[in-house]
């Protein structure tokens, strides 16, 4: 197995206001030291207009992470294509995709925030089409070295050459996040990579992927379970009460999130969101527990098949440090034991 | 007298194709040795659809920069708002402005260059309302912590905070091109800081200079001779045929980018564009001579007011060394023990 990283950086941090950036500075070293410690990757969140400085610019932040780490894969989860300009953004990416000598993946949605849609002046009910229209206007945009024009629904841009073209061939790859059978077979024909919710039991997780894994082989494209990405949060607790204040904690935050997404007309959330609104659903699959406790739910989402875990820690660097030492060479250790068989 | 750098990244470089990032690799050694070397900048291009692989995401490049340098200035010349979503060019000067630790000049420019007009299919005519509005709304962004609403004539945002703040209070730097009084006096008037062209004599600059004081002055703002850079192309010759042999290049490079600005059923070029085309314009007033000549050229820069000098430095790393040792230290200390008197 592999583990990366789910992070939401802020420019603040308590006692720094957000013109110190210092939230920033301890994600990039709080990233640096996850390298060293053998993590995978690092995703990070873009948000806008949230009002608690959360990151707007994530190509920003990682191409300064670029500078400072060489193995890590840097991802976005996930960038919305219908906020930007898609000639603009392929741009951005390609540049990261050099810097980073090809550690990029780019996760892309269609956008949930109500507070982003209003901001912005998008309509809900354009975001698929404007997703469609940029995600085809960037990927052209990226395998095209030759000059060519563009006249869509959304956008209008005429004899252009988009430069620089990105290190990856022929791109970086895509990253979707999908949880019902429509949008998991959808992602698999369309071979983008799957980002799978951190509320979903081992047992839906396995359906997903052994759906996605059919779908993608009915596509005639290979199946590896490194494209599916399954996001966890994680808090390496002491004993049974750390545990509990340490989920207290987390379901503030959750709450947080969901009020701003949602439309406050709106009677009920998005689908996405119904995850974080069902009661318990932390509790039940986030990894929360003591080492021993940890170790037996990752083994359960191993036997489910899955591959690649996307690890949220709150907690900051103490807790990457315990996860690495104390839970993690069970399993990365595993797969290159598997691997030389 | 200070001195930085005037800089036109490209993706690839000879022997290395664009998709390796290659160029902006060595744009970053060049940068990290300018620092070294005791430059105070590095202002750097954006430009879109040249086909010959242009930095395009200005601010991605320099945020990396910000990673590998400490005290270097930061800056763009120019970045034209008018390509961009004012909200997201904030949002990312903002981000920049804070992994730099306050180290980000920001040129900003309405855009000449007709195969960029043509390519985002903005229409020239628009170009000064356009630069207009993002520049409010992008001010308005930096400086205001609470939500509010824009309905422009080219954007609309609703309830929107825009994050992070920038580092610097209350906003980077903003630097612009000008060559005439009335552009020059708005500059000033406006606060901006001057970049003046590489094709002016000393004469002409020391005159530009004095409109740009008087009208700060006049607006009740004080000046400072740092407020004003002078872009110079730099060539160290060893000797007479040196120097002539550079300036045929140069003149190569030139009209390339000439003929990628000029709208092809036009005429006449623009009239920043002008001077380039003005014969003998490089040979007179650039920096191309032997270190005795060029001291001789920047001392009368020197006495013609500069303080502030952005350097073309088309030959390299070598070229890099050659001026820092035999040619900046004369300025540099010079501007010391000036300030110590």
């Amino acid at each position: 197995m592999r583990f990366g990283l789910f992070c939401s950086p802020k420019a603040d941090r308590p006692g720094f206001g957000p013109e110190t950036g210092q939230g920033f500075f301890e994600y990039l070293d709080f990233n640096v030291e996850a390298e060293a410690l053998g993590f995978h990757s690092s995703f990070s969140v873009e948000h806008h207009f949230s009002g608690w400085n959360q990151v707007s610019s994530t190509l920003m932040l990682l191409a300064a992470l670029a500078m400072r780490t060489k193995t890590l894969r840097l991802g976005t989860a996930v960038i919305v294509p219908p906020w930007h300009n898609p000639v603009l953004l392929a741009e951005e990416v390609a540049t990261l995709d050099l810097l980073s000598k090809g550690r990029l993946d780019l996760g892309i949605g269609k956008g949930y925030r109500h507070s982003e849609f209003k901001g912005f002046q998008v309509a809900p009910e354009e975001a698929e089409a404007r997703f469609e229209e940029a995600l085809e206007m960037m990927t052209r945009a990226w395998t095209t070295r030759k000059r060519f024009s563009h006249k869509g629904r959304f956008w209008h841009f005429e004899d252009i050459v988009v430069e620089p073209p990105p290190a990856q061939t022929p791109y970086p790859p895509l990253w979707v996040a999908a949880g019902n059978p429509h949008s998991i077979k959808r992602a698999a024909a369309r071979g983008f990579n799957l980002i799978l919710d951190q509320y979903a039991s081992p047992a839906t997780l396995g359906e997903r992927i052994a759906i996605y894994s059919a779908e993608r082989e009915a596509n005639g494209l290979t199946f590896d379970p490194m494209q599916v990405a399954v996001a966890r949060q994680l808090y390496v607790a002491k004993d049974a009460a750390d545990k509990e204040a340490a989920l207290v904690r987390q379901a503030e935050y959750t709450k947080r999130t969901v009020d701003v997404s949602r439309d406050p007309a709106a009677k009920t959330g998005s689908h996405v969101l119904a995850y974080a609104d069902r009661k318990g659903a932390t509790e039940e699959n986030a990894l929360y527990g003591t080492p021993v406790e940890l170790a037996r739910m990752i083994e359960a989402l191993h036997d489910a098949g899955v591959a690649y875990v996307l690890l949220t820690i709150a907690g900051g660097v103490d807790q990457l440090r315990r996860f690495a030492r104390d839970i993690m060479p069970t399993f990365t250790l595993d797969a290159t034991v598997r691997a030389a068989e």
